[in-house]
């Protein structure tokens, strides 16, 4: 956890596959880290620790390195968070993550910081080396923040986006409405709440390789009683433009696996769930070939949701790069293409008329636009009365969309 | 009136400034459309029209003529319409329309193909010969139906949709709460109603030629005590991707020349109601510079309403087609069309999130999306964080989308 306290730099953690220039200042560091994770894992030896940070970090970080290092995290494996692998600072102060780490606000947030770099890398990592994730670091006047990152026009990925957001105020009666609608009835309106979620969607170049949208997300309210309600939602699902079997099932058996190791009726629950939410309505169709849904999380203890939690937004860069890499050189042509624009404009269709997600961010004030509709693809298209002609690849694909199946 | 039961063919009026094919059963047809026209305007004569019409119509039709022919009509100016003018047939029934003539149901249905076939002919007249409307007559199993007619990659409108659709039923909760927002508390759900309007969307090729956007329309619903209520609404509004100042008073000044023979409050008050109304809140942007807009205008005798709307909408062809003339060979460049695609964006956004009508469209059941979504661009696009650099012809209409002016 105290590792937080580093400032965020050009350093990447051993774990990357890729060798990267590494500042004599971080190697420092890094040998640090190495030691105190060794050291708070043993839950001793702080005074060690304390010498060793001191070397590399200010006055006011050591005093905050003693508050964070004088408890017991050894619960929270969080704290191998590497922060400076995070693509930018968290949200909140340090000083506030330091003081409140058994928190689940604080957990969440580090949590999303980590997936939010792990996937941006790989996703980095299939792309033109020129063609980088754009980090945008930003504040909610109303409390919170959150860091956006954009990657446009790559050549392998048209449009990608990552969000992570952490937020917090009060809860207008809209945006109260666009939770009610999800069975949680808050018995008021403008309520203290705290919302800390990653929200990503890749619309790549290729139509061969399909849209990917995962979001995973953290809710406090406190009622009018005073009471304070907490859930999790989150979900991961694909949209191909070409069905092809084994991409699907290997995204669905991967999601399935992460599922499992919880309970082993999530999977095929939430599989349901997401069929049923990603509907849209108007065109009697879904959004893609679904993956997993859940909202409303909360029946396990905190710690025990956060795990399965865990477990799916781990679970989103094994179930997607396999696929990337696939297809990424596949070629194509321009009515494939012309294709991908017509689906990409139903992919529009849902996210602004149904999407409860982005209705929560367009009705809650203060919400950065940018971040909320990054999700809408560079090009999309519209013709009337389009339909593929029977038989097609394209009209294979149609066939999935109004008939869901299950895949494993 | 009775003009309604010749049957749609291939006979263009002569209002039409073309000349065109016509074959000898039209002429025939004419010749008694002229007659018919003088005996029913002196109400008198009705042997000779018999007469005329037996020539050409079969018994079932004769029989219909002598029904309509009995009344008095002379207070129809709309009888005068020349349904073979009309794109197709109207969506009611002849005899329906015969039977009811004095109805506005029936006086609406009427008045909204005409201004179809008008505006459609007249947009055609600026296209290349070979683009010419694509006529869906369709119906509706839940009651009514209607007639869309697109024009899509033309040279000049890369898409024109123009709707008219007549459709009645029960209205369901979700609808009724669309109509609701409007100041309508209609105090129950699933109430017996009657919709029939006209709504049009043009998106030209030409980044130079605004997009205009219209629709009028007039409602029924039979409230639980078995109260009729009635009320039209309508509006014309323009979106331009580039300011011309001097387009702008044109368009505005036609619509308030035909807003100020009824009452010369309106034009301001509904100028005002448009910017209001055509606003995308989430950008804090109107969708381009107004005209004008109104709901719920019921407060003058049913047939004085009716004159306002028809003003309004018989405004559209001279509000508009001198833009186009203007400038459909304006020169361009692929930065000036990709600024165009971005609009075309925010227009996505606000007819999907925001247009009561979409959403009206949306939640009626048995609705024919494609003639709701028509209004869509062929392509859109979107760019995270897109900003025109100051001082650009593109910042100086962001500019005025953030804050409307008074253009007259």
């Amino acid at each position: 956890m105290f590792l937080l306290l580093c400032r965020s730099s050009n350093i990447y953690s051993n774990k990357s596959s890729t060798m990267k220039w590494v500042h004599p200042v971080a190697v420092t560091m890094r040998a640090m880290r190495t030691l105190s994770t060794l050291a708070t894992l043993n839950g001793r030896n702080r005074k060690i620790l304390f010498k060793l940070v001191g070397i590399g970090l200010g006055a006011t970080t050591l005093t905050s390195v003693v508050t964070a290092g004088s408890n017991n995290i050894s619960n929270l494996p969080e704290s191998l968070y590497d922060v400076s692998d995070f693509m930018t600072e968290p949200v909140t102060p340090k000083s506030t993550l330091t003081k409140n780490k058994d928190d689940m606000k604080v957990k969440m947030e580090l949590f999303i910081m980590k997936i939010q770099a792990d996937f941006c890398r790989a996703l980095e990592n299939e792309e033109d080396p020129n063609s980088k994730f754009l980090v945008d670091r930003w504040t909610r006047s109303e409390g919170g923040g959150g860091v956006t990152c954009v990657l446009q026009n790559g050549k392998t990925f048209e449009k990608a986006g990552v969000n992570v957001s952490v937020v917090h105020g009060h809860l207008p009666a809209d945006a109260v409405r666009q939770m009610k609608a999800r069975g949680k009835d808050l018995g008021g309106k403008d309520l203290p709440f705290f919302a800390a979620g990653i929200s990503s969607v890749i619309h790549p170049t290729n139509p061969h390789i399909p849209t990917i949208h995962f979001n995973y997300r953290y809710f406090e309210v406190t009622q009018e009683n005073g009471e304070k309600m907490w859930w999790f939602g989150g979900g991961t699902d694909l949209t191909p433009y070409y069905l092809v079997e084994e991409d699907v099932k290997h995204f669905h058996s991967t999601l399935k696996q992460a599922c499992d190791v919880h309970d082993s009726s999530y999977y095929p629950k939430f599989k349901k769930w997401c069929d049923d939410y990603f509907m849209v309505t108007h065109r009697n169709e879904r959004r893609g070939v679904g993956g997993i849904f859940f909202d409303d999380f909360d029946k396990l203890s905190q710690d025990n949701c956060f795990k399965f939690v865990r477990s799916c937004a781990e679970s989103v860069v094994p179930s997607y790069l396999p696929l990337v890499k696939r297809h990424k050189n596949d070629s194509y042509t321009s009515s494939q293409r012309d294709w991908q624009l017509l689906r990409r404009g139903r992919y529009v269709e849902f996210n602004l008329v149904y999407d409860r997600g982005t209705k929560f961010g367009l009705y809650t004030p203060g919400a950065r636009i940018e971040s909320i509709l990054m999700s809408l693809p560079v090009y999309a298209k519209w013709e009337y009365m389009h339909s593929p002609p029977e038989g097609t690849q394209e009209a294979k694909l149609t066939e999935v969309l109004k008939n869901p199946r299950d895949w494993l």
